[in-house]
């Protein structure tokens, strides 16, 4: 049995939910999207992935109402790339996905995080620990400040960089 | 450039994660744990997975300290999955993708859900609006106690009895 089948068939929200989103791809996507990375290219180049590949990711994004394209480009015809609300709904996924990554996945004591997040009303540092506050459910990224560390930012430059090379040779 | 060199040449956690679970099928697996559905033939059936990619999965999550085996018969030789402390950690995931699958994805107002939950400590229904209780991060389902209801207890005995039959005629 496919998975199509098994979604079709089932009853299980979480089943339901990974048809959606259960794809690496496709959860970075909305990562660049909360970085506020809204171009195809620059998605790309972060991500690495093949142009068919991520527009087939994207249109799929839009058929299921989790994100939106808006113009910014007549001629030629270019698209930005935007949440909408169920997509902004995936935030505390997003956020749970850092907290297990940063205790759990090739942990460095003491490590520099990848984004330093601070809770904008409370002031609080946002780490691994750090949990949503009630009144403040279902969780946004809005409610937070990020700063990428130097590393990180670099890690990106490095990318956006290549891909432009890349890009121009081919 | 391909997942692996994403994956190994960045900083951030989301895509450190997502390298060990943005799979469709492995948090799925997870899920079935969470059940105690914990033998090969019995994960088998509820995903519909070949043998091949199920197996190669779990050997994945054991690899990298997800789960652990545990013998439960000699001869022949048979083994048991069960979550480590690094896939309990996951609980926090696998609800939320519950509650957004529950309010966005093909959602019938007043459907029953497929597994009623109830916290344990308070009484209280978890229902998609559910906040996890500030003295009991980080979430683990232990904390419930859940009851399938009729419909999805029917899906997954269907998804037994195919098995069985398809196991037998080949």
């Amino acid at each position: 049995m496919g998975w199509e089948e098994e979604v079709g068939n089932t009853l299980c929200p979480i089943a339901k939910s990974l048809s959606a989103v259960g794809d690496r791809w496709t959860l970075l996507i909305m990562r660049e999207l909360v970085f506020g990375v809204r171009r195809f290219d620059d998605i790309q180049a972060q991500l690495g992935a093949s142009s068919f590949l991520l527009s087939t990711r994207l249109k799929r994004l839009e058929k299921d109402g989790i994100i939106e394209r808006r113009l910014y480009s007549a001629k030629p015809e270019r698209y930005e790339y935007y949440a909408t609300a169920k997509g902004r709904a995936l935030d505390s996924i997003l956020l749970m996905l850092r907290s297990w990554g940063i205790q759990y996945c090739d942990h460095v004591p003491n490590e520099e995080p990848a984004v330093h997040f601070r809770h904008k009303a409370s002031g609080e540092v946002v780490d691994e620990f750090w949990k949503i506050p009630h009144h403040e459910w279902p969780f946004s990224f809005d409610t937070l400040e990020g700063r990428m560390s130097v590393g990180y930012e670099t890690e990106r430059e490095i990318k956006r960089r290549n891909f432009r090379k890349t890009k121009k040779a081919s």
